[in-house]
């Protein structure tokens, strides 16, 4: 049985962790990527179908490739990110059923009912790039996410010819509290948000 | 900036972790159902949105309006769990932005555009869902998220004449390893999920 954590991982992955829209100018390294996924990739998803696929962008190549289709309010904050992150769906996820759920045919409730395979994909793709954003919170990095940005145009320019569409973005680094942090909006209260029946 | 979090907290939030289809005879309280949801509601959602409305079922009368919603396999160990929390959304959240996003009209970004609102409700829902089975890992709780339910069922039982609609469910209490725990199922490795772009 698990303990509740210390109050500062506690701050640290909601309480004072912020959306950040400026970041220092310091390195994300590829060992990080690969830390943060390793994290992520644990986290549940329906019949562990696991239909994320994650595009980082790091080069001025691929940030330019991104730079058309951001909406105007996030096109500097995220060209000038150390790392973008695509958080996209395979639609296509049963494909690796066999693999990722060995123990019953689970490729089979999907491959003939593409309507549910599209909201499974989006709903469990989207879970894991929440897990996204805590892994990157638990090792010690700060997130940006973002939804304004013209997902089509993503879709040709980094899936054509694939079952993968991007579902939102996520700037990655080390945040910069100094700059364009803004103040804390407020939160629903619990009778607001939540019943107990 | 922050540091990278102790290694046992990181097995308990994503390492260890596990989906529980049994839990131990041990109440989870009001006092904790509302520590999950403050840590939760911080999490990050477009403009703020916050769309996902919870309902934490836990008395038997909550328990016997869910039940004919489940399915078979999902059944018995929902009616057994200390807690189930229906995570919805909202599809009028953006009546709320007013309070929640005070600096812009965010609301009218929405209130003519249906389709947009349904897909950042659900989109925004389903993180804060993700935050909801991160922040029960964090304060010491297991949790069995499913979406194997009748939605529309659901939905006019606990939601009838609202705006919102049923996403997933999550059983929460203290797993019992020693009963019903599946052996942990493979993850895609980093080059089957991931690039680097």
């Amino acid at each position: 049985m698990s303990e509740k954590l210390a109050e500062a991982a506690l701050d640290q992955l909601f309480r004072t962790a912020r959306t950040y829209n400026a970041f220092l100018p310091k390195e994300v390294s590829v060992e990080q990527l690969h830390a943060l996924y390793d994290l992520a990739k644990f986290g549940p998803t329906s019949a562990n179908s696991s239909p994320m696929r994650l595009v980082f962008v790091t080069s001025k190549e691929g940030k330019e490739k991104l730079k058309p289709f951001l909406s105007e309010g996030n096109r500097a904050k995220t060209l000038a990110a150390p790392v973008t992150a695509i958080v996209a769906n395979d639609h296509t996820f049963y494909e690796k059923l066999p693999q990722l759920f060995p123990h019953a045919d689970a490729r089979s409730w999907f491959v003939d009912n593409q309507v549910l395979a599209d909201i499974t994909a989006f709903r469990n793709a989207t879970l894991q790039g929440a897990y996204v954003i805590m892994a990157a919170r638990s090792i010690g990095l700060d997130c940006g996410p973002m939804s304004g940005f013209d997902n089509a145009g993503v879709d040709e320019a980094f899936f054509a010819g694939t079952s993968i569409k991007s579902n939102f973005l996520i700037n990655i680094g080390y945040g910069d509290a100094s700059r364009d942090l803004f103040p804390r909006s407020p939160r629903l209260s619990f009778d607001e948000a939540c019943r107990i029946d």
